[in-house]
């Protein structure tokens, strides 16, 4: 398989869905693109930057003459937008997405276009930045980062190979695993830290003193802090749509947290010496793992 | 008062001390510089770099002749100084310090030299890195970055000056607070924000599949944790030092966590939306405050 595709839609022209179709053009894996979304200023742009072909603000036109449908929506726009394509896919097409949560996807999928299950190859690809839109999307954005799939037992496997195909000609690396671990795992690694940066800012900016305090941040304060600066949308739909995972893992975050304010206010300098190293190790390894060619 | 100095001793010869070194020697504000420490490597390094002309590892030797000590020792280490420091101390002479708490290294004082409380006039400049070492300092750290100096009812006035002028000579801004103030203010803006990132890191690296999760860490993530590879003997001891602010505060942020996690678990998307769009514009605020001129 992993043949080149006519013609692709983009259901969500943003940094995720505009960068998929700089990188896709850039290597000739489509034809056309054709973007689709409800802002039109928006589209205009992506239209005026080369990023799309042509726009429409209907999923269904969209889809409707499309090889390859890219659901790059609010994961809170996806049940929408499946219901949409479950009239209008044409009967060839294959669909993938780059929500940040896949179970609620897969849901999403379940409930509005059984039928679509086999065409439907959930995906992530792991890169972001704080800004959104076309304008902050690029070609080279998925370059040497992380795809992970999680095909569906209903998948064809043609439409697996496919759909990976053309991350990897985007420059990304693709794995697979099942919805339930990538859940798991996007919880821990994504999901958690920005609950606490959010938080950390939000319980600062509630203090009585918070211009003051907000003075005497150091740098590490603005480095820690970036992914507060993130969609508050966005992630509002994050949390709903991975709650499952996301809740008790946060929950026992605090527990983890009240632990050390213990053991700080019982100044155990052993425990809290043990828990830096331990941290600091492991972020050394982890960004060596980074760094490593 | 703001006079310039004949000689520096810098009590601890690594980034900080080191750095203010450097600064106070590229305006000429000192015309000697003894350093003293424990690691011999390191102060060789610093004689080399011509960061400080000669050292010691004795603390009352370095101080003996000194018209300013400058003590960026670690917290666990400041008692020991202002032991040495007691007797050793000519008449005249001034002692400020770098510590990033200040109600710890004020007890220190009074219990081991309170004949000095007049002299010594704590401050902090908010400046770090993740690296340590004399190797890591630069004459430019201080360069428009806040440095707070928390005066005593002992102090002398013109002893105050005089830190102070020192500090605006490296291109600082200073301001003053009370000790107590400031041990609240450093807990919310850098210690609380390192024991989140210290604590995520070793809550993930516990994690069965650890290896795996720190390979799906986007960009993000690697901001997030930057300051977990900090010292650990250093933020041990910062922990002890300001325990009083910092235990409680880390306990009521462990609670705002607890809360977000019912709301997370609640599908409580109204709350959601509520805590990241304020904590997303108090931290753009903060960013348009770094940039403004």
């Amino acid at each position: 398989m992993s043949a080149r595709l006519g013609r692709l839609a983009v259901i969500g022209v943003g940094l995720i869905g505009g960068s998929l179709a700089r990188a896709l053009r850039a290597t000739g894996w489509v034809d056309e693109i054709i973007g689709c979304g409800r802002g039109r200023a928006n589209l205009e742009q992506a239209v005026e930057l080369g990023v799309i072909d042509r726009y429409t603000h209907d999923i269904a036109e969209a889809a409707c003459t499309a090889d390859l449908v890219f659901l790059a929506v609010p994961l809170g726009a996806m049940r929408a937008a499946f219901e949409a394509l479950n009239e209008a896919l044409p009967a060839a097409a294959l669909i993938t997405d780059g929500g940040s949560a896949k179970g609620s996807v897969v849901a999403d999928c379940r409930a509005a276009a059984p039928g679509l299950l086999d065409r439907f190859v959930p995906g992530h690809p792991i890169a972001g930045k704080e800004r959104n839109g076309v304008g902050a999307s690029s070609a080279g954005l998925y370059e040497g980062r992380r795809v992970i799939l999680t095909p569906l037992a209903e998948n064809d496997p043609n439409a697996v190979e496919q759909v990976r195909s053309m991350w990897q000609s985007c420059g990304a690396s693709v794995t697979e695993m099942s919805v339930e671990h990538h859940d798991e795992v996007l919880a821990a690694t994504s999901h958690l830290p920005h609950m606490l940066a959010f938080g950390l800012v939000d319980t600062l900016a509630r203090m009585k003193e918070n211009d003051e305090i907000f003075l005497y941040a150091a740098g590490g304060f603005r480095d820690f802090t970036r992914i507060a600066s993130s969609n508050p949308v966005m992630w509002r739909d994050i949390c709903l749509a991975n709650r499952d995972a996301l809740s008790p893992m946060l929950a026992a975050f605090a527990e983890e947290m009240n632990a050390l304010a213990h053991s700080i206010g019982e100044a155990d300098g052993v425990e809290l010496l043990a828990i830096f190293e331990r941290a600091k190790a492991a972020r050394d390894r982890y960004v060596e793992g980074l760094n490593r060619p």
